[in-house]
Formats: C-alpha cells, structure tokens, sequence
C-alpha cells in the first residue's frame, strides 16, 4: 500500500468494498468516479484521492474495473485471509454473530463459541455447540484462532482480553460497553451499538442525507 | 451550530461524548486537547478544528470544561429529546437493541416490538410484550413514534420503510443487510456488522492501533 492511510479512508474501505460487489453481482464492469461518489456520498476528486491512497488504480476518462478494484480493496482489508475467529458470549449479539450468513463468505470462519452460563452450554448457535468458557484457554492452546468476538458483560471484557492476548490471538472485535486495552501488537476495534444511532440522532435534527 | 459539519467529524462526536461522560463521572472537571487527542487518537489540533467545527468552547491554555462541553455535544447530537423508538423485529439484533441498558439514559425510548413469527408475538423482551407486525401501522397512526429500528431479513427491509415514512416516522435505524432509501426528509442510517470486522481486519494487517 502506498504509504499513510487515514483512519477516515479506512473506515470508507469496507464501504467500498460492499458497494462494488453490488455492482459486480448485478454485471457491471466499469465504474466512474462521479459515480462511485455519487453512492458514497464523496466527491469524484475524493473518490480519486481514496484510491490513489491505496495504490493507484483506473486510467484518466475510463473510471474503475470494478472487480480489479474490488478485489484490491479486499485485498487491503486481508478479507480473503481465512480468519479464525471465535465468539465469547452466547447473549444476543453473540448470537447474531454466529448466524451472520456473510461471514464464511468474506473470510471469517467462526470455529468456537463459548459461554459461563450452564443454561447455555451444550446448546447450540449457527452449527455450533456452545463450549464452557472455561475450556477457553485449552481450547486456544490447541487451536490457531486469529479473531475473538468479546460479546460479555462490561466487567468481563479486559480480564478475558488479556487470557486472548496471552494466548497469542492477533485480533479482538469487542462488543462488550466498556473500551478494552491490549499491547500494541494485538489490534482490537470496540462496537458502540449507539453510536450509529446517535449519528441518526443528529442526522434528524442537522441534515436529511443517508448516511453514505 | 457554526455551518456545515463533515461527516467525519460527525462520526466523531459520540466518541467524544462517551469518552467526555467517562471523564466527568471519574471525577474530572478540565481536559486538554492534547489529553482528549490523545485518547481520541487525533492530534491536538485536530481536537481543536473539531470543536470549532460545532461553535468554540474552551480558552487557549485552559482546555475544555468537560462537562460543559460534553452537554453541548450531547445537545448537537440530539441525544436529550426523548426520542420514541419502536423495534420491527425480535431476532438477535432486535433483541438486543430491546435489551441495551443504556439507550433509556441517552434519551431512546423503546415503546413498542413488533415481529409477525407467531411463537414470538405474545413473549416478552426488555420488558415490552411483542405485538403482531400486522398491527404495526395502527399502532403508528395512534402513537407519536421517532425512530423505527429495522431489524428484519434484507427482503422486508425496504417495504418496512416504506410504511414507516408513510406513517411519518422521522428516522430509521437499519441492520437489515440491504441498504434501505428514504426520502430526503427521513433520515436514516444503514449499520453494517461486518463494518468495523473488516476494519479489525485492516488493522491485524496493516497497523497495530487500538480503533480510537
């Protein structure tokens, strides 16, 4: 990649990358700038300054090949790695992870799910059984997992970060309301449900615009 | 508020808000931008641009007055106007929208769930019973209602809105994995899951920073 991307360009990246797949599942070959920006809610020349951040791509008058760069962006986001990725928490949002139906697709392979409620355990969500959350630690000395989904009570969220970071996980996709910390070397994102609808929020009172 | 506000900028402010609140529950009065920088993962000038961005507060060299600032954030966001909420669908998202401690706090109000699979209208969830979704659109022609939260399959999700705006609901919250249109006057916004996954991604990749 060419070098500092911002977190702004980042956080486009997986818009991008659903928006031209739209495209190419409908058969669409080219795309202009004008175009993907009218979608984005971008300028053509922002449009243009995104994806020369990430490497260039298309020619001056032809737009985009749209599964090229697609596949660029998804290459950049590492969606075609194959992650291992488990979910501690079998509540709601645990759940509607494990049943999400696009993640096999995009390259997230949940292999584990894990709970503390004795209710739970044995149950099962998206195909799996749900295993006791103190089968944890075994369970990740055997396994390569990339991914962890922390979906837990606030008060559990940085005690279970540091047995995943312990266990050598290189990512924590937390869901849990309360910002976990890890070492530098383990990336982490935390979810705030409402921040989306605190975006709405003021989308009611400041502007009418879909929030592309 | 002093113009017009990026969307960059926007997708800031619940940060801001949630990490002002943190601050002044523990107690603390003033904050730098160089300290909120810091947690925010921006440089103190940008801090600085930001809070400009929304109407100048704060005296050079003495920071911001947190809890000041942060009722002025909450203000701009919208988030004191007891908003009415009702959910369309009891799955896990719906569910856990139903179940989120917090959104009372802020001024969301759930006042109604609706679903149309049988073995769950009747049960209840975050203490409201689920209504029919048949009976959806008396309900809106007999009670003001804000947001309408779509937590349905992607093939519902667009004739739901429908309705909605018909009924004249003033904002939608959408998780179902299609993009919804509204007209200009409702607005809406489209949360994607796997969003912030492929941004975790990104990040195992490419950098090591936590996602602040």
């Amino acid at each position: 990649m060419a070098g500092y991307v911002s977190d702004a360009v980042i956080r486009r990246l997986p818009g991008y990358y659903r928006y031209l797949q739209e495209l190419e599942e409908s058969g669409e070959k080219q795309i202009s700038s004008q175009e993907l920006g009218k979608r984005m809610g971008l300028t053509a020349s922002q449009i243009r300054q995104d994806i020369n951040c990430f490497g260039g791509f298309g020619r001056q008058g032809y737009g985009y090949e749209i599964s090229k760069l697609k596949e660029h962006i998804g290459e950049i986001l590492g969606i075609y790695k194959d992650h291992k990725m488990i979910i501690i928490g079998a509540g709601n949002i645990g759940q509607a992870v494990a049943n999400y139906a696009n993640f096999p697709k995009e390259g997230f392979d949940v292999i584990g799910v894990f709970d503390n409620n004795p209710n739970k355990v044995g149950q099962k969500i998206g195909g799996m059984t749900i295993r006791e959350l103190s089968t944890l630690g075994d369970f990740l000395d055997q396994k390569k997992v990339d991914i962890g989904v922390l979906a837990v009570p606030a008060k559990d969220a940085q005690s279970l970060t540091n047995l995943l970071v312990e266990k050598g996980i290189k990512g924590i996709w937390n869901f849990a309301p309360k910002d976990i910390k890890t070492p530098e070397e383990v990336a982490s994102v935390n979810v705030h449900l409402s921040d989306s609808l605190q975006v709405l929020s003021f989308k009611m009172t400041y502007d009418k615009e879909d929030d592309k």
